[in-house]
């Protein structure tokens, strides 16, 4: 399956079981290649695109959200700059959306951008975060507030690398479709409230969803904020916790959660996230909670954008004071 | 005078004497304020903005190509995090094209883009870099390797605040316009071969010339590389002489009479520098310079475009084996 995402830059996305095993039918291996990877990705991916463009070059970063520093930042900025790498060349993401973000931000800003391909691994970054553009570092314990918006050239989805996630892993990355069939596509949302799920046509649906949002406002300036529903809290939650007890989509599910007011849908979710080991609830602190939404980068001095769905496929932007934030926790 | 500038976003570009004193015409006061500035802009600068807008803050780095380092980066995304800025808030860059290239590339990734204005107080930023969306830091004795295109939302020209500019700074900044006479527009050129030099005027003949380029090119796939002309060369001299010897333009202006073949046009071009106190020849050590130009960002592996100007006013790009480089020395 293939889905063309036309934006400022339009790029292909490649959906297809294998398809890892075919990386030079679609990546120009004349051209030098960094793969960025992190050391939790099994070795046995990166093997596979090394024995396709045996030239490459490889950087291997720790794993988790700590990657998302500053300090990574510059050792792989410096990785390219000792090899000479040309604006040209091509830099790899092989891993999930730490990856992902890390080494976007890397492409979009090494001599002002060259080519990024994003190979995501895990159900995370194949049903979200490797399509958009959003590239992105941590600092000061805030999430994501030094990025840039930067397309990829290329998306490459093989549903067989997540044969080895780890089953909370899984489960973890398919909050972010639950959320995409919420906001936007009713048909998604009730696939997984039946027995078997596709693996490949719930990445298929999200990814449509996303494109469709992301087409019509790639820079957020309106309706692609409708993506965040779950995540005003979320990342409140995953800097509370500091992503150690809940992961990303862990976090998205509980601010789903938090923020849905609708019983009959709520009821509905909680029976979904419930069958995957979800968490529904958790027991943070909620005057730091409140604090830490203060600091979000989507925060307006005392505003804030807060996504409400009230039918399901159905969002819509609240533009709310701070202060009323508390009421929902 | 007034150009506008049409690319992927548009922007003015206001020139006009005393238009420092009315900053609040034209920037919205309600939004909050960082002005970034170095110790070598003039005090009474920005306390001229900061008379106009009371609640605005400001950061004052180290002048000199130090600053675009990525600690001082760092330094002042930390800034605008702890005041918690939002997307919708402002950075102002006030003085050269180092505060230019530095405030640019903080605000173009800050919660990945802010609203950028550019006040250039050099004739160097005024003529030439607050223009175009070039935005970059320096790593590993590299220039501008880690940056973006990020445009600016107004650039506000004040030719009054060039008077307190020393006599070389003043000139230095000039070869930028003499560079874009020869690439461009002969009447600019030629303007520099009468007695009196209408500075208003050859700021805004350049920046025509500058804006027609990056119209037709912004990310420098094409014919923006003629802007080049002279910066091939000149930036290996600058990375040789760390600055400390040359400035910008100046090196730029060794870097033109090191590439121009034409002997009518060389001699033509030395007579105005001469007349301006700007160095036409050079010290550096041959070898050095050649090893430092296979670093140039522009090199794309043993290629290099090298920008020639066969006839005043007419540039055309070259790719050339890095090797040949060697003969120009």
């Amino acid at each position: 399956m293939r889905i063309e995402v036309n934006c400022s830059r339009s790029y292909p996305i490649i959906i297809e079981k294998g398809c890892l095993q075919q990386a030079q039918k679609y990546i120009d291996g004349q051209r030098r290649i960094m793969i960025i990877t992190d050391d939790m990705v099994p070795a046995s991916y990166r093997q596979i695109l090394q024995e396709q463009f045996p030239h490459c070059d490889v950087k291997i970063v720790e794993h988790g959200e700590k990657a998302k520093s500053l300090a990574v930042y510059e050792d792989c900025l410096a990785a390219l700059l000792q090899l000479n790498y040309s604006r040209k060349d091509i830099v790899i993401a092989l891993g999930g959306g730490v990856v992902g973000d890390l080494a976007g931000f890397v492409a979009a800003t090494y001599k002002r951008g060259i080519t990024f391909i994003n190979i995501p691994t895990t159900t995370l970054s194949q049903i979200d975060s490797s399509i958009g553009g959003k590239v992105a570092i941590n600092m000061l314990d805030i999430k994501n507030c030094v990025g840039a918006f930067y397309q990829p050239s290329l998306v490459l989805i093989d549903p067989l690398v997540l044969q080895t996630l780890s089953k909370r892993h899984y489960h973890n990355g398919l909050v972010e479709a639950i959320k995409a069939g919420l906001i936007y596509d009713p048909a998604l949302f009730a696939m997984f409230e039946q027995d078997d799920l596709d693996i490949e046509k719930v990445i298929y649906r999200s990814l449509l969803v996303k494109k469709a949002v992301v087409e019509q406002d790639e820079r957020e300036n309106g309706i692609r904020k409708i993506l965040n529903f779950g995540h005003t809290f979320g990342h409140a939650y995953e800097s509370y916790y500091h992503l150690h007890d809940y992961y990303h989509g862990e976090c998205v599910a509980l601010g789903m959660m938090t923020v849905l007011q609708d019983l009959d849908i709520k009821k509905r979710l909680a029976a979904i996230l419930q069958k995957m080991d979800i968490p529904i609830m958790c027991d943070a602190d909620k005057e730091k909670i409140f604090a830490l939404l203060a600091t979000d980068k989507k925060a307006d001095h005392e505003m804030i954008d807060l996504i409400e769905v009230t039918k399901i496929g159905q969002a819509k932007i609240v533009n709310l004071p701070l202060a009323q934030l508390r009421a929902y926790l």
